[in-house]
Parts: C-alpha cells; sequence; structure tokens
C-alpha cells in the first residue's frame, strides 16, 4: 500500500516554515507499514494545487494533504480537491456545529467567510479538529483514501493520529508493520562504524543505516518480514550481531540521551550530582534537567562564566585559573572538585574552553573543550578540539561531557 | 524565473531525518528572487528519481537535487538526471582529482566504486566539494540550469552559496530580489497581533504575514517592486505603520533574539548580570551564553535545583523555600537578589516553577514559573502558568525571563 505525502503552502516554497508536517506523517506511516513513495510541496495556487491531487491520486492509493484549510482566499486545499475529484463542495453542517464553539471560545461571531471551511467534498465527511478551527475531511477513493488536515502540526498530529490512521487501517488489512529499533552510539564515528560493520549494511532487508548527529551516531535496524513476529526476530538478530562488535560504544536505545541513560545510572546508584560550566554555559544542566524526574539526582548547577567566579564559588586555584585564560585541565579538574565540595555531591562534572568566535591561545585554540568529572576518591580530565560556531562548540562539548559522566557510571561497579 | 527543488533519499520518505536542504534552498532563493513553486522529495529509486527529474526539467528553469551522491549502489542522482536529460555520464579527470585528497585525509585507498562519484553528464562539469568527498555537478540546459548537490548540508550548503547562487545569477540577468524584513514581537499572541494589523495583512504586495514561535511572534514584511529601492520602499512603510501600532512589543529584527537584544543594552550600559535557576534549569545560561562576547556582562548562572542549595548558595530564607515547594514569588524575587549579591552584578535574573510531569501544588500548578528581577534599589516578579511537556514549560520560562530583562532594559533611562 502506496501513499503520498502533499505539503500546501506558500510559505513552504519561500522557506520561511520548516515542513515538520511530511516528515511526521512519513514516519508514522513507515511504522505501519504503509509506504510513502513521493511528497509534494506546493503554493496557495489553485491550479497547481489542483495538477498535485491529481497526479497524486493517479499514482497512489493514499493521499494526505496537509495546510490551507483556513478561511482566508488563499487557503484553497479543499477547492482543488473537490477539482481534481470532479465533485462538488457542499455546506456541512455537522462540519459547521463543531466550529462554533471554538468561535464562541476566541470571542468573535462567525463571518461568512468562515462558512467556507464547513464545506466538504460531496461524498466525503468532515474530520473533527479538537485544536482547532478549521476540520479536516477524508474522502474514500476506490480502495484508498485522500485526506485534507490542517497545517499548525498542534492540529495536525492529533487529527493524523485519531482520524487518519484508524481510517487506513480499516481499508488496508494485514498490513505488516515494518520493524525497527536504533542503537544510539557516542565515542565513536560514523566512518569507524562504517567499517565495522559494513557487510551488515550491504543488506537490504534487515537494513542496517547509520545517521550521524552531534558526537553521536544513530545506527538504525529496519526489517519487513511476512509477520510482526519475523520481522523483530531479524532485527534482534542483527541488532546481537552489531552489539557485539560495538557494545561498547552503545549507550541506549530509540528514545535514549546520554543525560536520560546517566539519569537510570544515578536513580539506580543513589548518587547525587553537580555541574560546573564555563564553555558550555549552562547547556549541560538543561540537558541535565530535560530528564523528568532529574531533581532526584541533580542538586546544583554554575555557570562560571567570569574567571573570578572559578575561585570564588568554586575555589579554582588562582594560578590555574590564570594560565590560558582558564583553560586549561587542572581548571576543569578544580571545577569539578570545587562544585562536589560546595553541593556536597557523589560525582562533580566541569567543562572549560573556548566556545569562541573571540579568544583561544595558541596551546588552547577556540574549539577546546576540557571536561573534568570528579568522585569519591579520584578525578579524570579529558581534553577534545571541536571545530565550528560557538553553538557547535557548546553542543558538543555538553555532549561530550555528558559523554564523560556515562563512561563513567557505566564502568562503576 | 522558476525554480524546483528535488530532494532524494528512502531516509527522507522513511522520516528518519528532516528535509533542511529545500527549506535553505527555498530561502535563498527567495532572497535572490526566483520562485520555487514546487518540492519535490523521492526515494533512491532510479526510475522515480528520473521521473522526477524529467518532470522538473520540462516545467522549470532551475532544478536543484540534494542527496544520492555517494559511492554505494542507492546513490543514483547523477544516472537519473543523466537519463532525463537522455546523455551519457563520462569519467571526469578533474574531479577524480579533487576528490583523491579526501581518500587521503581519510586515510583510506579510493576503491573502484568510489570512481562512481567522479561520473558527471555529458556537457556538464563538477562542482568542487570543499567539505567532503562527492564533488556536485552542474548542467547548462537551454535558457537554464540543473544542478545536484550533496544531501549532507554542511556540504551543501557551501557548495550552493559559493557555486550554485552566482551561476544561477549569471545565467539570470535582471532579478529583482524580494525584500522583507522580519519583526520580532513579543508579549502579544497572534490573535492580537491579528486584530491590530488585519487591514495590512489582506494586501498582497506588500505582504504582512504572522509566524508564531515560543512565546514570540515574527511578522514578515516582503515587497516585489519594478527596482530594489521601490521594493524596500514598500517595505518600509508598512514596518513604520506596525511599529506605530504595535512598537511596545517589538524587541527586534531579522535574526534577532531576546538575549542578543539584551545582551546589546548590557553592553552599551556597562552593566553585569547574573542568573539563578530553578525550573528552567540552565537554559537561561545557555541562551544568555549563545551570544558571542556575553562575557562582557555575563558573570554567574546559579542552577538551584535542590531546596537546600537554594538557601546556602543564593542565601533563600527557609521560611519562603517552604511553602509551595520552594516555588512563589518570593523566592523567585530572593534567588535574583541573592545571585545579584554573591556575583556582585547590576542585575539579577531567577526563575523557579514546576517544569512537570510531576509536582505542581493546587496554588501553583506545574507549567508555573515566577521570574525574580533585582536590580540597584528595587525587584520585581512575573508570574505565569504554561500548558505543555516539561521541554514546552522550560523554554516558555526561559523564553519569559529574558523577556522581563528585555522590558528591564528597554524601559532603563
Amino acid at each position: 500500500m502506496q501513499a503520498i505525502v502533499l505539503s500546501v503552502g506558500t510559505e513552504l516554497l519561500l522557506g520561511e516554515i520548516t515542513d515538520t508536517n511530511a516528515q511526521y506523517i512519513s514516519a508514522r506511516f513507515r511504522d505501519t507499514g504503509i509506504d510513502v513513495y513521493k511528497r509534494i510541496t506546493v503554493g496557495d495556487n489553485l491550479t497547481r494545487l489542483t495538477a498535485a491531487f491529481k497526479e497524486a491520486l493517479g499514482s497512489s492509493h493514499i493521499v494526505i494533504a496537509t495546510g490551507g484549510l483556513g478561511p482566508t482566499d488563499d487557503d484553497l486545499t479543499a477547492q482543488a480537491l473537490s477539482s481534481a475529484l470532479g465533485r462538488s463542495l457542499e455546506f456541512h453542517e455537522g462540519a459547521w456545529q463543531g466550529m462554533l464553539p471554538w468561535f464562541k471560545r476566541g470571542g468573535r461571531v462567525p463571518a461568512e467567510s468562515d462558512r467556507k471551511q464547513a464545506m466538504v467534498v460531496q461524498g466525503g465527511f468532515p474530520l473533527p479538529n479538537r485544536h482547532g478551527t478549521a476540520p479536516g475531511q477524508a474522502v474514500l477513493v476506490g480502495k484508498g483514501l485522500a485526506a485534507i488536515l490542517p497545517g499548525p502540526p498542534r492540529e495536525m498530529v492529533p487529527m493524523f493520529e485519531e482520524e487518519v490512521l484508524p481510517l487506513v487501517k480499516e481499508k488496508t488489512p494485514g498490513l505488516v508493520p515494518l520493524a525497527r529499533l536504533e542503537l544510539k552510539l557516542a565515542g565513536i564515528t560514523e566512518a569507524k562504524i562504517g567499517e565495522t560493520v559494513r557487510d551488515l549494511m550491504e543488506c537490504a532487508n534487515p537494513s542496517l543505516a547509520p545517521y550521524a548527529g552531534a558526537l553521536e551516531v544513530r545506527l538504525r535496524i529496519a526489517a519487513r518480514g511476512p509477520s510482526p513476529e519475523e520481522a523483530s526476530a531479524m532485527v534482534s538478530r542483527v541488532e546481537d550481531e552489531v552489539r557485539r562488535r560495538l557494545g561498547d560504544f552503545i549507550y541506549g536505545t530509540d528514545s535514549d540521551t546520554l543525560e536520560s541513560v546517566c539519569g537510570k545510572y544515578l536513580v539506580k546508584t543513589g548518587a547525587t550530582l553537580a555541574v560546573a560550566e564555563s564553555v558550555t554555559g549552562g547547556l549541560v544542566a538543561h540537558k541535565i534537567t530535560q530528564v523528568p524526574g532529574s531533581s532526584r539526582y541533580f542538586r546544583l548547577g554554575v555557570v562560571a562564566y567570569h574567571p573570578s567566579v572559578k575561585a570564588s564559588c568554586l575555589g579554582v586555584p588562582e594560578d590555574a585559573a590564570a594560565g590560558n585564560g582558564g583553560v586549561n585541565p587542572r581548571v576543569a579538574r578544580a571545577m569539578a572538585e570545587g562544585v562536589r565540595a560546595v553541593a556536597g555531591t557523589a560525582i562533580g562534572l566541569a567543562t572549560t574552553g573556548f566556545a569562541g568566535p573571540g579568544g583561544g591561545t595558541p596551546d588552547e585554540p577556540v574549539g577546546t573543550v576540557h571536561t573534568g568529572i570528579a568522585y569519591e576518591g579520584g578525578s579524570d580530565v579529558d581534553r577534545q578540539v571541536f571545530v565550528g560556531s560557538r553553538a557547535t562548540v557548546k553542543e558538543y562539548g555538553a555532549q561530550r561531557a555528558l559523554h564523560v559522566l556515562w563512561r563513567y557510571l557505566r564502568d562503576l561497579k
């Protein structure tokens, strides 16, 4: 069963907004066992939009369009679908009644132009919108269906999940979802991974594909089988083999992050954590506190941006902070030890470096990040030099600090 | 002059990655005066990719494709372009020579399969890749051109800027760029803005369109005129009128952020800043330190996540911190005053609240964010209740804190 996704809006063609809807629908169809084989983006132009619908309806069972459902003259999606199908638009009293509470809530009287949003293609039916005014609509076409959904993701996503996916599943019994698993790796490059598992990457089913991110690589394993159980078993066999070869670098799966995995270790061991940041400017603390329940183990973050603060708040010796503008391994270590002492935690983690664009010395150029980690009876320092913008150095530096923390927690006995 | 953008890659159709290339190219063409009138996404399938090229070449002067230039069997973009044009692929010695340093740098000997990446469509020419192995290529076709570029944005963007845009401009003299300006507003909803400037939004040229973000709204003004000067003048007239009606809410333009605008005020006045965060967990400090040169005014951030730290590091009175789990206006004020005193800065900014999903009290539910600001001779507190995930509450809370800071700095005499 094949699908085409149609994204509608001149703002997309102007590059004003990112099209997250098409990606969302693609991923959900992938999970469901439906192939999206083409995506089309067109502007708010009736002729082109109608042509795009005709093309999609002529080549695919399932056509999902997003955007262009509002009350203004350049909202043309329903009209284009009606032209492409050669069916008229009809005022739908139920759709209209569903919109009225939204006008009331917004404190305005519906205008004549608003009635346009309740026009439904003949033979189709409205899809209720629980998060905005404009309803969507769906039309069964032969063995498939066409659906048009609002553009704002907060309206589109629930409508897709609650209305469209159930319809699609009903129309296409026997779908075998793609089995998939993502392994998350840190501390190894995409190239090195490629060398290690090239033979597995050459197989089409199960497939293995790497996606490089910020100091981490996602390895996606996917399989289609005659049954969900067999597809899962195919994925598991590849997973086992990848873990055998690359296990030391795998920190988690799917939605795991370094900070969420560290959080699990910290909860399990009962250890507490404090962080002192210079170069990463609060980003390490921000990442750690994105994890629900992080207040159970995270006690204190100090962003010691001014040299005097490194001494006064963290007790970094002034002679250490003097060298290379406060960027050296001794400072990283002293910051980690200092914040651990101030907060009274089991672990102290610290970053210092130069994010740029200014600063840097011959020994410690822009992009340098030292990570210090202090714990009962010891401490370590890690040094990296990253290339990129200020934002990149901060992002990579924070990821590296979390990687240092993860390695320490993983290896705890 | 019209363009079609073609995004190539099964990973796009599977929803594995976001297509930022198509948006980037769309925005740059918009700025240059070229209309992108359709975007197409297809997978690594020769038949479909060739059909997409034929469709694009048949309907548009400029065709830009990204992705599918690598050495593996499913990298098919050059082959598809050659089929669509009915021209052969030829080995290009210059392209090959340009690739060799990349193999050397990666420490590997080029394989026979790598030569594929130096195959150029007859009559076309390679586009050098300064950031990766695979060169791009361009072919002049009639009055227009087709170009194929690598998928990774760090390779695609420089090639587009340095090679493709100059070619496009050379082929299409007399382009009149779209004149545009974005006004950034905070402290007002999109709906309220709509009510205030509805009459201006009804005009097609110059056009005015709002885009809602996290606690801010971007208002884009755009105009096409017979000359760049006249288009700019049209934009300025709308800008003046919007400023007259909404000036109090406009904090900047285009790439300005609340933190960059606050930074300019702080540099100008010589004032220094310290931040104490609970609910936002380091995000306010992270945003502030994203601004180059922020070390000139930002001294210290304290992420006081544990109640005891609010007292020990910031001097928050224990009886204040006891009420509602440390979430109340008194604590926000005391944190702002405390961090200002510890760091010896002109201004102290602080947040406390409940990010969720756990926590919250009847008086201070999940989503509550108190922002305190302390300065010479006074202090203020702001209270908001946001609805959304933990990440949303942190993001909105941080934006609100920066908004409170911006209002204070703007109103300084």
